[in-house]
């Protein structure tokens, strides 16, 4: 058995950054959805740019903003060691020209998405934990 | 650019029951939550263990039953590869007493969570997503 120990804003942050791959958590019709995206994390927002978000894409732009959770874990199951990482908080459709050429040239889509979206979370909730090696 | 392929039900689950570890994402005071935790698939049900989802028990005592999303992937950030698989449907408390027995020995938690206890996710909707190697 391994404690969980949480983690301070700025570790989760690093911790978030170091890595390329996470999952954007919100609601579609009422139930819960979930995707993964690549991302990068520029100060307090979480920058994602995918097609796959194409219906987040639209309730960002319905209500101006929709509340979303965006998570990233390291997990290694052999030796139940890693970490766990949530930002929740608003996600906005970036419309700024400078942002959007700065973020779509550091964010390639995956897929052959041609209609991806740029799209902005904010760190209101930053919240993560150490699962510690056993032993 | 790498194509996205959707997959039928059976190879989403072949899929899901080959890792340990997936995340569940369920709704928590109004706002998306999502919890890393590890599973197993026992025919059309993802049995999961934590008490990290003990706010997700609550809603599941409460209501009989609360619809979640469980996700679980395999990305290669450097070969642009890997698959996707999502599970929706209801969420309930298992307390059969032999189910019960069965999945305690066969799903331990890895954290130190003597609370924790035995959700089984009804496989109602599945969906996933082959992320072909690039080239």
């Amino acid at each position: 058995m391994a404690p969980l120990q949480p983690l301070g804003r700025e570790r989760c942050l690093e911790l978030l950054a170091s890595v390329p791959v996470g999952r954007v958590v919100f609601t579609l019709r009422a139930l819960p959805a979930i995707r993964p995206v690549n991302h990068l994390v520029d100060g307090d927002t979480v920058v994602i740019r995918s097609s796959l978000t194409t219906s987040l894409a639209s309730a960002a732009i319905a209500d101006g903003a929709v509340v979303v959770a965006y998570e990233a874990d390291e997990i290694d199951p052999d030796r139940r060691s890693g970490w766990t990482v949530v930002v929740t908080g608003a996600a906005r459709l970036i419309l700024d020209e400078e942002r959007l050429a700065r973020y779509e040239h550091a964010i390639e889509p995956w897929a052959d998405e041609p209609m991806a979206c740029v799209i902005g979370i904010d760190c209101d909730l930053v919240t993560g934990y150490q699962l510690a090696s056993a032993g």
